[in-house]
């Protein structure tokens, strides 16, 4: 899940919306299409070429209500993932199946390792449940072990995998034990898998190929990162047909627009544009972690998705003001203080093309200077 | 709202999908575009042109986020309708709105007089709500001194201005002291005005104009049908500040799409465009009804909006029948045995232009033959 752009806070100062450039342009005085965007995670590609065609295609459509089954959509992801259309349910945004899970299955004391995606905890809490944080620590690696030892009268954990925003991955033999001993303890796993498109193995990594051993696991998946149309809305879970059946009973009717399905049908076809984008980001990440580690009071921590969390050194400035410093000059990155287990030292940057990336390394380059 | 296509029965049979042309294909071997689509509410002009170009224009968009407050087409709203910003939510369709309303304030028991729009029972019930239903009776006038003593013990009020699928209007003055009598016993009024833009007299008739004076009333308006893009969802509700926080509070962040959010601010310039639609909805509406009542064996209420309900006499054929019958001819209708109140008699035709409303009572009259 992106975690920008926040919704609540039209507090331009917060620094927190992110993607969000009409704030952004209002906020720095410059017009909305200048901006260099690299506070939200989305693929630098832009949209794959046969879903800009579809969509031309499909806009005359518009005066149809949609499918309200999402039925073409709902087989092609069945035939995508190999599995039966009825562990399968398509979403408004993978924020509405958050929202859908919060109301539906974690209800009750809800765990959530942090930082990570903001949006678990809120909808947690909004629908009366109660969250249960457990801090990662500094180096971000999960350790699984003390979290399972935090699942007493838990009945439901939120894991972000790989994680937003620290870019970290749980070895995927790690992760299945800890869903096996949820599975064990009648707890509710949802593990959001938003990012994982961006790797090379995510077919392999995905708890998809699994879901058919499990009764409370659920896998959440975004096409607007990947496929780069946030702005559209679309996400899907996947998940033991009972939860399915509880969820799509909450879920308002003609949830999900026509131009979104449309889009999701046909990009699950774009093998070339993902295979494009994960060499792009694998080098890109590279590149910009180099740099970034020789410039004098930014720490980037690994990642293995298409986003890098970094650390300011205190003596420099800090990321509140490094938000404003860059976004002066039309670039926008994301200042992490609003994460529970980060504070205002760490912002986050979304990979991108190579000669973006070198516009945001040379205005970084600055700070020193 | 409209009523179609619903949502949970793929059982074609029913024949209650309505604009879901795909499954009408499927069902009568049809292609999906040959379909003349009578079930759907929607305005017959199709996408008023502005719009169709701002969409175009807009689709480079979609790789950005949306904007989470939909914060430019709330200034316009606000400057159309006269009312503070703050009464205003929008929503991804009436649809989200009538869910969110369920679930923040028709929560209790909940007094819906029907027939009426399904969703609004779906919804209460979804979220642990009790309906307590009131029966219009066969001239579908409401009866509002009746429904005033049923007020004991209810939490909340839905009512459909006009009514969908009957078509009657209740009178504004006779509206009010309901409403009034509803906020002096602390009961929450909704009222769902998704139709009312075909009226002449909409702006007069509406209970935008009063809202300052409520605590517990809403409205409820919807773009989809006046503006004929139901297939991008948007729909929005006018009340107190204290209600719209608490509903916001549980909607999902980014649930309207961008191009839904342009096309809404695009729409409300399109003056011109609703005024030809009014002319031509109570042209064709007049000349539908007269035609109908001289088919035998079929009896039109009496309507102020872009629908028709008809009751079928039991001698001919029944609703279900008709459908069939009509669907197998490419036309599609809503037949109204789902509805409570109504029975496998009774079917709902929209108003479409004069060529098409010619081919539907050309079939119709070949009933009796």
């Amino acid at each position: 899940m992106e975690s920008e752009p926040e919704r609540e806070s039209n507090n331009s100062s917060q620094g927190s919306h992110g993607g969000w450039l009409r704030a952004a342009a209002l906020e720095f005085g410059l017009p909305e299409t200048t901006f260099l965007d690299f506070s939200a995670n989305v693929n630098p590609l832009g949209l794959p070429a046969p879903v800009k065609k579809a969509l031309k295609r499909e806009l005359a459509t518009v005066v149809h209500y949609p499918d309200p089954q999402c039925q073409e959509l709902i087989e092609k992801l069945a035939a995508y993932h190999r599995v039966d259309p009825e562990t399968l349910l398509v979403g408004n945004g993978a924020a509405e199946l958050i929202y859908l899970l919060a109301q539906g299955i974690a209800s009750g004391k809800t765990l959530i390792p942090v930082p990570t995606f903001y949006e678990y905890e809120r909808a947690v809490t909004n629908f009366g449940g109660q969250v249960s944080r457990f801090y990662m620590g500094e180096k971000w690696h999960l350790n699984l072990t003390q979290l399972t030892e935090q699942l007493t009268e838990v009945s439901a954990v939120f894991l972000c995998q790989p994680n937003n925003p620290t870019g970290h991955l749980i070895p995927r033999d790690s992760l299945l034990s800890f869903a096996r001993q949820c599975e064990q303890l009648g707890i509710f796993l949802i593990v959001d898998e938003a990012f994982i498109d961006f790797l090379e193995a995510a077919e392999l990594l995905s708890l998809i190929n699994v879901i058919n051993q499990f009764k409370n696991l659920v896998v959440l998946r975004s096409f607007t990162k990947i496929y780069a149309f946030p702005g559209l809305r679309l996400g899907y879970l996947v998940a033991n047909p009972s939860i399915i059946k509880r969820l799509r009973s909450l879920q308002p009717p003609w949830s999900i627009n026509s131009l979104a399905q449309k889009a999701g049908v046909v990009a699950l076809d774009c093998t070339d544009y993902v295979q494009r984008t994960r060499n792009l980001i694998k080098q890109e990440r590279t590149f910009l972690i180099n740099k970034l580690e020789k410039i004098n009071g930014i720490t980037p921590f690994p990642s293995e998705v298409n986003f890098i969390l970094c650390k300011l050194d205190s003596t420099l400035i800090d990321a509140i003001a490094l938000r404003k410093f860059l976004g002066q000059r039309g670039i926008l990155i994301r200042e992490c203080s609003s994460f529970h287990g980060l504070d205002k030292h760490f912002f986050r940057i979304a990979v991108r093309t190579h000669k973006k990336n070198k516009i945001l390394l040379n205005a970084l380059e600055r700070l020193n200077k």
